[in-house]
């Protein structure tokens, strides 16, 4: 059994690498690369999953689900510039893939302690397009 | 290869279990508990996967799938209180875990008999939150 | 210039009048005559009108907006039972008309209040119907 | 007759006056000063009003329509900087409610040149709030 | 008080003038010309304004709104070739625009004897464009 | 890692076999079988998965993923009859089905040779079906 919570955030970012000139940036990443940022509503979808506790109906309480995705996600994110304010990010270029592995490394051991499996996240970047990401190879 | 079908239905429905009292019930399960229930428009997708059948080059013809949530479905919780009317989830809370562990019980046998395999049902309780089962463990 | 703000909230509801019999109410509104209740997701959008501030560049700020429905609208009816709970409805019939006049009755103050003008109260029921209440006529 | 064309828009803003410290931008702005920007997914829907051609049943043919939209307001706000790069924003606001009016003056007078009649602007910002603007006093 | 029932249905069409040659067609209808039709889902909202009743709440019946909007529109365009089986497209170049008006003509009498008044068909064709039609002028 | 790009065309289309009379084409694919035609408006959804490319940040890139699908799948089938005018359905009985194993064979070859991996075709019908094809079976 699959829990999924949605959240929401908006934020602003670039997608470019410092070593590439900007001509090489505007030839990879397109109108994306634009160094006065641009940015998107975000939406975010984490699935938990694992057994039925037969004490609450719940794979996991959804309250405490929610409360750990604000703390350790929506927080750091939400009306922020992914390039420059986000600690998690940092280092790392700002695309949907690497944001949506960042937002696992911070969700995966607290929904842990709850005694739940985090199994995926979903960020959708815009109407067009989104990622999925099921964690790290072992 | 796998076709879903999309149905909605209604409801009402509390969260509580009867052997705790009303503050425990409360600080377990928030506003969900509340004693003069409160209910949602439910969103079913219910996905069976099979070979396609190369006369109709359908899975499975959506008229009986239809038919099948339907009669076994809708109209056993459409316009319905989950926790008095509905008699597969007689003596079971009324999670949206649960409901969809009951909807997969109804479906299983009558989506067989049709020749394809049910392998999901998905059901959305709101906008944030939704949960997807795939059966029972063999 | 007219600003809209979305909220949701979940609450149980029935149709009836309780001076007519069972079969009579049953005539008029169907299954949303269940007297053990149903239930629905109700998507409110309050729209508001007024002139944009210089200043701030608003019509009304966000923030107090969203407060207003928060504090006379959704904090009464997110997860109550509508003809049992909420004051405004009382000795009203529980259709999705005069939810609508309730809540223009419960904003039309607080907005005021704010130097804006409420416009409409538009209520999603379901994703097949929806009500739009442009105040009472003068 | 009215007929309607939607198209999107991702960029970057913030909301602040120059003239005010932090402290004051942050209170009535609340996140959306953040110096560092944040940014959404714009939907705009673009509304003309006019008779139906009866040659080509058409009250505007929404290739020009949309041909318009792209020229004078895609291209100039799609992943933009609001504030510092967009000609028809300068020194103003970027406010939802600036960014529609901007936009109405962009759109009225081509929009006039093909015979039609800019009715109104609807700018959507996130899915919990959107503006419409209907142009200017006469 | 304004109410809206939304109803779907799919259809094939074209768009051409049978006088002018496939040059001519294309060149002002585009893709849309294509002699060997091409298909949308259509979304149709339906919105009558009126009084509440006050004995049902109600400004019309839905159940009364939604048989009227299947009798006169659905079952005459469902899964119709709207150039060639619909009898009130007859002669009608299929634009949207100009199926609003057929639309709108089929609705106004039935729903008028309901003792309500249809106040606008909107007709969504793709998700980027639709119309709206509030009648014709006295 | 998988990333997922959405595209949209519009389509006639019918469900038929010719070896069979109107009668069983009628019995078994309903008003699917209209000998006029219908159509709809088609979402496609494409899935790829593979690695996240330390340079790029990217599974793929969006720009060429969604050349692909536009060179080999939406010129091919937008404002189309899928019966007749459609190269890889020639043959084929229009289903939903078929026409998501039709555009995987479109799509296969090219999604490779960018080295990335086609995960998933998912194709919407309609609001109340799709569906999910994962590759023919080795």
């Amino acid at each position: 059994m699959r829990i999924t919570r949605r959240e929401t955030f908006n934020a602003a970012h670039r997608l470019f690498r410092p070593e590439w000139d900007d001509r090489k940036n505007l030839e990879v990443f397109g109108k994306c690369s634009n160094p006065r940022w641009h940015g998107h509503n975000y939406t975010l979808f984490v699935t938990v999953d694992g057994e039925v506790d037969p004490e609450t109906g719940f794979v996991m309480n959804l309250k405490n689900l929610s409360r750990i995705i604000g703390t350790f996600v929506i927080e750091k994110l939400d009306h922020k510039n992914i390039n420059l304010e986000v600690d998690f990010m940092k280092d790392r270029l700002a695309s949907t893939e690497n944001l949506a592995i960042g937002i696992w490394e911070q969700l995966e051991t607290p929904i842990r302690k709850e005694g739940a499996r985090l199994y995926c996240v979903k960020l959708v970047e815009t109407e067009k397009n989104f990622v999925e990401h099921f964690g790290p190879n072992p």
